[in-house]
């Protein structure tokens, strides 16, 4: 992935936050979950800066958006703990795996600062954005 | 918000911890999580002393209190595993988000040492100081 | 600060980059050292990541830029283990902050990637940007 | 060291932090380097903060002033890299040891945010109240 379409992601998710009245932070991060590019909307709580980093590394370390984790990594899980690993990760919705139109891992989105629903259909609307 | 405000949010708390018979730990922070002023009572625990400034911090990161925070913070709640981001959150009351005339968030007070019954009633009782 | 200066900041040392030929990450931080945006342009090296927020995080820390920061925490400074300190601050430059048209600091931009007299060169040409 | 004590250092070297017109952060520690009482004062750089900590910390750990700390500390002297132990410890002045009547360790103050020549004035004067 290139800073180009990260950019275009951040542009995407920002308008989709606009449009649901909503103050949030956004994180790229590479198939490599190294960060590529991250915005804080005004407004925004601090808490949800790392957040925003956390839940995309969550979707790219597991290949798996993190509402799906959630569902494994959780005392009722099957792998209860995985959440603990890896610097910590986050058990709950807004990081969205990114593919190419191969199906392969490009990287991933991670959005918070607003409820849960919003924070998923955020990085929803950007990772439906075509591919550059 | 200034130190002589937070000085006397201290000295408030510290007479409603007298009042109740406990000894605690009590931070104040900034609105973007700085300390501002912190005292540890004779005969708190030590263990209270990060405690404090962690329910602090969580109250002014996610703009609510740490008894509130707890309820979605928790395995049974939307956002769990979010007590672990920041550096370590605190999921538990204590932590009370501290507002100008206006509103606004100025920062957030964090009291540990005693009961979280009596950690709250002494958070509250220091908030509802009227700001400087 | 808010988010469209940070992004014009942004776009700023970016052309600079460009106009250098180097390829460098580009943090962005309020007065309070919370990040507010970031970029890593294609075929920068990973560990300039970090390097670009911790040399934005010392400036504004310190009211100084990374530069001068680093004549004081040197073994040979006044304040050797200083840059010890909040984390690990960033003993040379590419860190500059930023000041409203008052002089007051808002924040401060990190840049890291290239040689640190062109890291230097693209935070300058950044901050040199009018305040929006 | 009782909390009163603690409040009365804190407010002897905040009288001398406005005679000498600095803004500083002022850090107390028990014998067991266990915080006690904090505060910054309006318009200190918030890097401040943890060096002040750190440098009450040093003082207290190794019962020495950091100034004096820093002659063995340091690349040139005898101990090079005891600053890298205990979480990081402070090789500049401004951290001074409270020591009882009796001579015996009761704590240390820390000073930080401005000259190091200010911080060590202020730390010492605060150092020389008698002992409740």
């Amino acid at each position: 992935m290139q800073l180009s379409h990260a950019m275009s992601l951040l542009s995407a998710a920002r308008s989709e936050a606009d449009h649901l009245g909503v103050s949030v932070s956004i994180s790229i991060v590479d198939a490599a979950a190294w960060p590529m590019a991250f915005i804080r909307m005004d407004g925004c709580p601090l808490g949800a800066i790392e957040v925003s980093h956390k839940k995309a590394r969550t979707a790219v370390l597991f290949q798996m958006d993190s509402a799906d984790f959630a569902k494994i990594a959780h005392p009722d899980g099957g792998a209860y703990s995985l959440e603990n690993t890896n610097g910590g990760l986050t058990s709950f919705g807004g990081g969205v795996v990114l593919k190419g139109t191969d199906g392969s891992v490009m990287g991933a989105i991670g959005v918070s600062g607003a409820s849960t629903e919003d924070d998923i259909a955020i990085a929803r609307a950007a990772a439906a954005q075509p591919a550059a």
